[in-house]
């Protein structure tokens, strides 16, 4: 993919407006829905085992995140995800503090076997999933993207998905057989990681990209979206961070940054795509 | 009712600061309670079933929206209404997704059995509660307020609840024998429906109203009171849409203008009311 | 204590970056999230009873607030109490509602057993947990600090627990023997109360520097630790009142102040402390 490639799936949104439900923690509700509104996506945000599935069916993309599920809530995720695996909907799997407690690290483990599209988390959180490292330090990570890259080809390997490695520099990979094909997304602002919610609703946010860039059903746009998304991200982060250097005010800045980006813009970002093969990252299974 | 009706309720709110109890999604709480914070109410949102019905005893006014409900939220609300049923408390049931999926549907749909003073919800919800339609796409309405109307009059007759719908341009109205009274509530701004819960939130601020207008025992101004909270709403969504076009600080400056209003400013929202037969209305059973 | 002390805390708390873990209410996890990140410290959520126990082994501090208490938080409460208390780590009970309704009083009385380092409520909830009045309205307190100081005290008494009173002038108490150490904090603003969260935000806070006040294991800073938190929120309430009358604005100037705030500033904030003796305060138990 080429920079040149992200307007397009950005213009996709605004003009399909896909309804994202999300199963989400209760920490990011809002703000992940503000987010959504804000780039031009329709939130949803049921999460009741008797109905989440049956949801599932109508909406154009999930995403799941088990930062503060109750058993209803996981209840809820495996109806919904079961559905989106049966029917081929994109979702996406935020494995929000993999590594740090057990029983929920099993149930993360669990969900990443069902086939996510996108599987995005900070450096700790996907070297936990990968079977390194032993997670963060409650929502903040330990590690840094570069290290982790091995890991996260791993993961890939072992699912199929996409990883999305959120950090300074954010990478996005995908495998397949022995050649990887990597973006790396730059920009932002150090604030963000002092606003909750700003790695959460990412995941939302790549949701709603894969849904626009599946509009044409005989061509999956899987890659470029999730690129898409977070430069989408890293932009608004970076024009927020020109308005206010306090993360009160910043927080509001970046809903409002989002909401104006357009499509051209995206052209813009500062993302760098290479393909490699697997025997350039040491570590990562050949 | 006349326009010159609604500071006086406005006045009685401020004066009252009568506390709200609100099972509501979690998705919104927060803005909710700053919302009723903001208009001079005092919120509480207290949703355990071991105390939600003893709390409604003790509340001026309930507000019960679905949106994420839990099950243990769910007995928490059959609690609470059974007590607001029972004494004769205000009570608004915000039938939030209703149409959208089968088992909160019917959970809304009894619900609304238990005689709510008012109905509020957008066109698509009052529509598949009267049983027309479907119900919207998420959290957003795919139908417009002047196509409900002929559903929310039979609605207001099923329920003899106040019905109000909101939309750009908002109906409130009740049914009495042959008689319809409708207002029309205009103003606001595009923004609204792009900061999650200003929809959900107008629920909690009728609560308030309603309270705000039993002050005397002896005169029940709820219709009125109803259609203050949708005037606050307006004017405050046409003052922040006047200090910002985008919506992360548009959600901040609606806060700050529903604060910032006073009781005289309500005499000068962009409502008309107007007295009405059951026969004007094609599709009303008369 | 003496105000010079403070600076020394706040300095221990960015350096340490304390893991805060808070079982709170619904409404304001996003707002409590922010204020600790603003403050220095990292948040985490988590409120499984499968793992909230095993992840109060890993945090710094922990903060319990029943306030949307759910069965599954309450059991989650129950476990990272167990051990905190077990294991010495510092932790917070807020009494949100105490006296209100009688089950959540209940859990909070059971909860105020476990040897909370810090009890912090305003001045209803304070009296209720003393066994003296009846709560407050909704989160709203309907008694004034200086009233309730020989009812904290018996609190203190009965607990071992400090005792944190929040009102227009703040009171930290702590009892040894005969002795009542009292640190009286000003400042603020009348917005505080308008803003939903100030106050359990506070409570998230005072478990952040009592991590933050043992980081020398050799020497617990609680008390300072405790009016610390509180001077913070005071002085960052005055500067977010002196950029904004209007609330939805000042929650936003609110968390900007707080990341603002440097260690320096502290030495300034209104506080007074005083030692007394039990028989100063009519109504302790001597």
């Amino acid at each position: 993919m080429i920079v040149q490639d992200l307007p397009r799936v950005h213009a996709q949104l605004v003009a399909g407006r896909p309804l994202v439900q999300n199963i989400t923690n209760t920490v990011v509700q809002q703000f992940s829905a503000n987010v959504l509104l804000a780039i031009g996506a329709s939130p949803a945000m049921l999460d009741h085992p008797a109905d989440a599935g049956e949801f599932a069916g109508t909406a154009d993309a999930l995403l799941v995140n088990f930062g503060t599920a109750s058993d209803q809530q996981l209840l809820a995720s495996d109806a919904a995800i079961a559905v989106a695996e049966t029917y081929g909907k994109p979702w996406v799997l935020d494995p929000v503090s993999m590594g740090v407690v057990r029983y929920r690290s099993g149930r993360i483990r669990q969900a990443s076997a069902h086939h996510p599209t996108v599987i995005r988390g900070n450096a700790s959180e996907i070297a936990a999933l990968a079977g390194v490292g032993h997670g963060g330090h409650g929502v903040d990570s330990t590690m840094d993207v570069d290290a982790v890259l091995p890991a996260a080809i791993r993961l890939a390997q072992a699912t199929g998905s996409i990883i999305a490695v959120s950090g300074i520099r954010d990478a996005v990979l995908s495998v397949t057989g022995d050649t990887v094909e990597i973006a790396r997304v730059g920009g932002g602002s150090a604030l963000m990681p002092r606003v909750v919610g700003t790695g959460c609703a990412l995941g939302s946010a790549v949701a709603a990209y894969l849904a626009a860039g599946r509009q044409d059903p005989e061509e999956h746009l899987d890659f470029v979206a999730t690129v898409a998304a977070h430069a989408h991200f890293k932009l608004a982060g970076a024009a927020a961070g020109q308005r206010t250097q306090s993360p009160g005010s910043f927080g509001v800045a970046f809903i409002d940054a989002l909401y104006e980006l357009n499509s051209d813009q995206l052209a813009g970002a500062d993302v760098a795509s290479t393909t490699r093969t697997l025997s350039d990252f040491a570590g990562a299974s050949t």
